[in-house]
């Protein structure tokens, strides 16, 4: 497992990574009630002897471009050893629900934006990690998976052009809906429960050579 | 339009008819805010020399099974003149999001019960409408919308048999996905906001013979 | 039907356009429960071909001197191609609810004042939609009805004077008052339910050409 | 003035009477914020000296047939010397709100119920104080005001009848609107501030005699 | 009746001229729930044909050191034209239950800066109308009571040097006092309620020559 | 210090009492935040060899006659030990703040039904504490203080007669008001915070054979 | 992993289990924010191509005693195949925390009265899963925590005896206190956030069969 | 008693001097519910003649580093006659509690700033009172506890530099822990209820001379 004893880990992102965490940064505890939460109880049990300073800035709502306006507060300032980014779900979601928002962040707005902050960022980093955006939808024809699809394939250039760990997200999403549907995990193919978090938690961790038989 | 000055329409159902109604029985006034306040307020627009008196009895998170057991008082003891009903949804959506649950209505309960409801009632009335539930998904073959489409074929048949006004709900979202996405709507394909009930309340009003141009 | 394919059409005036809506500015969703809300969804189902975006500024108690300090953020900043102004009825009003106000706008500060500002934003404007203010009072003697009548004939003016669509609320209330008295709309003769509210909504898309029939 | 000390004034009626009172009985305090707790504290200060103890059971929303069904345990229990009602409001007001209500309570049904209440009442009491119901509109002949007119002289045959101080409220309103807009008292011409129910408070005391030059 | 049509009265003191006044200033409506709001009450429907404007900026807590802070805004920027000061009961009441306090207001310095306020603002005024600060006790020698009659004394001399109209509202409780006791206003011998509040009203507008038997 | 460990000392009383106690019983914890906390951490640090369970069922707005109607509930059925009671307070005040109240409890009936209860119940008890009610008032002549003083010497004899541990409360704040003035405890001289409780604290420890400088 | 597709599985105890679960019997869904939940999440993410029916009955503040009481409703009426059990720690709190309280659970009366409950069950389940009541205390002499593995021991006998699965839950904590303070999962060495319920989980997931690599 | 009539006495600290006091500055009054409230209650009952004014600036959650922060408005501003201060819980606590946060208060950074409080404050004072932090927990050799006791051996250090009464509440807490268990207390070993105050009040009072007897 990557992770050493004694370094930070900062997460952030979208309302997935938020989940009602403390305010206005969550250092040390108050994680809120997702992924974020989970990895912490799982590392610190599997992995007592190591204590890995997890701290969350993930906010509901945020688009790759929202992230960047405050990323000199919630990622630069806190200084950390390794970063996981989860950004992009309401990059695609608003042109399904509001398309008639005049201001959009396109497949390549998102890729420059995305890129500027990792170029901005990756040399003070012991390590990065990018998980993809994700859609709760079986069939890849659907067209908001599709578009999150499309993101997805540059967050997964992204990672290999910065050396980052990557997660592929909606990968696992798709190994869990062969067996149950959606409608299991949440309604709105976005929000999960316990048990649709445990799927991003699992594959970050199995990512980042988590040992689940130790 | 088939509604007399005069006349009783008792609507009920699940959640899409119940839309936070006042309780026990809205009578005269709190209709809730779904279609059937909508209902209303075209039928007081566009025939004010007609007083229609509107019910509404639908309750969130019912299914036919759960109908039966307040049917008694919740419709037949409200002596409607004319009695619409939407119910399904709930039926076909705990395959999906709570498969755990032993007590399931499969589409011959469904079917059943529906029918003995109807037999009950039908004689008393002057008029019966039917609404097929819905899943607001574009592609067919997506499962849940499939088993809807199943359910809806159902009443297709029960409103042929029991001589009554068949209202396409599922038919009126395909024509409106044509245009739109479902996230324009709602996240859950389920509970639409304002836009997604008026595709309810033009069908239901279309369907009873409604002079839009009056 | 006047409003093209991503047009931006803008409602502003008091409480009945207010309507609970998102604050500080309702752009793309969160219109109220008002007429602005239901000319939303009527539009979406008539022409979901045409996507217009619609966006609400008004505020609750509203004055038309208070439209005008809040005119350049909630206005001209919002660039609109259509604007939509119903003022007037709290200008009319705080002479009978509260007469010791000592700072009143008479008939010719109203005409004054909205004139002033339909001046300094016509020239950008694609199209303008002048709202009569409206008292729902059957009787056209009644003083509160006979002031309020006065100020809706300066707006039928201004419409004439600015080139704009004319929407005779008053007139349309009148009518409804032939069959129904005002009591079932509201008990304060202003600020009625969805049905009185549906009064403003059919008013408004009929002048500016809907095709009901559609 | 006609009430002596140590005698119990019971008063009854709508939603006038009941202006938040103490639940489920307001005995000795908790008279709400309207005309019984300005008549308390009005007969307090003028008549020091006289004890008198004032129940209040009035009830939001009633009408006659309302008053009737809980009048065993709030007015008949309570054994009062001197009883006050004012009731019919609601009775006139369903007609004009809820047209499509089933259960109206016409003129006729209005008195009789009303008569046999009082017939019922009657000798058990010292005496008797009659209040007409009232909708505060200066015009005879707006269709709500005109009812409420001949349920008022419904009243004041009943007054006569039974040998009862006669309150002519409306008459008392009637004289406030020569001066001041229905508006300045409330907005909905039912439910007045301090102002308006002191209207009532004074009509009240004058009929039983109040010395207010004392 | 000293008060003009049109003209201007101001309320300012503490607790018992707040009583929940609407903020930061009520003006023409909204003036709590104490003896401002009943002078309003008992103004409008003996005097219905002057329209006074009524403004509240009592502040609870307040000691006249407090009222200078906020005199510019609260009074003077106000311009009435008539005044009506109730002060002094909290600058009594700290000697009593928080002796701890080391700013206390003894009767030089409440004289002292009183005068101050009043020299600064009689000039502007029509009118002047001080009422005596107040403790309901019975008994002369209870030494809360002692010393508020010691502050009373001090707004009688300056009524006098002031020209203004004086309220004995201390001789108006000792006069109630004689048929009933102080319990029966409040337990605290400072908030009564309605009733004790009347007594303020009362004696206020006795002095300002009310002629009740209007 | 008479009370043994492994004993069981219940108190009861009216609000002095309850201080917002657990509900239905104060059994073990939840004892309000009134005399009856502060006796329960006086005697465990003082005593923390003898473990003394305390009951606390004062009941806020209780008369003796209140008490009565609960006392095989809330005193017999829990077996204490030692019972403490304090009652009378609202058996006097009612006098002076609701004498519209028609059911008095005065003095006989207070000893009338103090003693039925004491005969009932002092045989199963190990010993017995009765309190004196008080006002906080420092003039033995003001009207509620003396009869509250009326009603003290009835529980005297009522513990000289049954053979009780008598706690002069009334004396305790006599004492204490010779220092600092009934405000200083609280305003309605009757539910005093921390430091007015301490004073019936301090005066049932005393009584009991507290060693205080243990 | 010895639970099979299609099983259902119970879980009850006290509020460890508990953790606001929904009422009145959490089935399918709503187990609460405890290790229950996360069993849940684990094993569906593990092994989705088996649905096990999750129940949770835990109920905060049970001692065994209270367990016995809703035995039959919260656990035989349910027929689950699989039961788990975990029970004690407030039968021993109550020792230290309410030392007064006169009806303690020793661990006699443990021992009998669990039995009890077992034997009446264990022919009708499938499995049995036990679990050790625990004290997240490092230190085996503490009075607290050597009562509570007094109380494991009884459940590893009943274990034993019943041929039920053994969860060393005070075990697997021992494990987790040699890396980090107890202070590090809670404050109260009792109620754990998701770090120290993830330990419980772990326990009983490895107990039971987990595959953690698969 | 070393506390003179007219004198101020400040306390400030932690939670446990905090105890929800009244904000900004608790002066007179509002001390919360904690040991300030229990000395101040005690102090006005043993010596009523001596006016003693309390100030209550303790902040829920400090360190020394945060006190320091606010020494000026909080401390030095109010010029107190006599500082009593109660530091240190927090400091060690978060060792435990949250070991990834990069900013600890080691023994070393908790005595060089305390010192320099001290330094910067002692002049100006009549006179100094330093109470120890403290951990209700019996074992020495517990980690927090034997951490804690070094952080009050440096605090008995300071009070001997500084001439200041010592307050060994840790001391206090060990006499009582031989009689009862800390879970009596409370359960988290550091936020008491009213019992576990009082070993503090009574710690503090002895300390300074309090004569319980007289």
């Amino acid at each position: 497992m990557i992770l050493e004893n004694g370094q930070t880990l900062l997460f952030t992102g979208d309302s997935i990574t938020d989940c009602n965490r403390r305010r206005p940064i969550a250092e040390d505890w108050g994680f809120g009630d997702g992924y974020v939460s989970q990895v912490d109880s799982l590392l610190s049990n599997w992995y007592p002897e190591r204590l890995i300073r997890i701290i969350n800035t993930g906010n509901s709502g945020d688009r790759v471009v929202d992230l960047q306006k405050r990323w000199q507060t919630d990622v630069l300032d806190l200084k950390p050893d390794w970063l996981s980014i989860m950004i992009g779900i309401n990059d695609v979601w608003r042109y399904f629900d509001r398309a008639t928002d005049p201001d959009m962040v396109g497949i390549e707005r998102y890729e420059t934006t995305y890129r500027k902050l990792l170029e901005q960022t990756r040399p003070q980093l012991n390590g990065l990690i990018l998980m993809t955006p994700f859609y709760i939808e079986e069939n890849p024809e659907e067209p908001m998976r599709k578009q999150m699809d499309d993101y997805g394939a540059v967050v997964k250039n992204l990672a290999n052009d910065f050396d980052a760990v990557f997660v592929d997200v909606q990968g696992a999403y798709n190994e869990y809906l062969k067996y149950r549907p959606t409608q299991s995990l949440c309604s709105d193919r976005v929000h999960p429960g316990q048990t649709g978090h445990m799927v991003i938690a699992r594959a970050f961790l199995t990512a980042i050579g988590f040992e689940w038989n130790r």
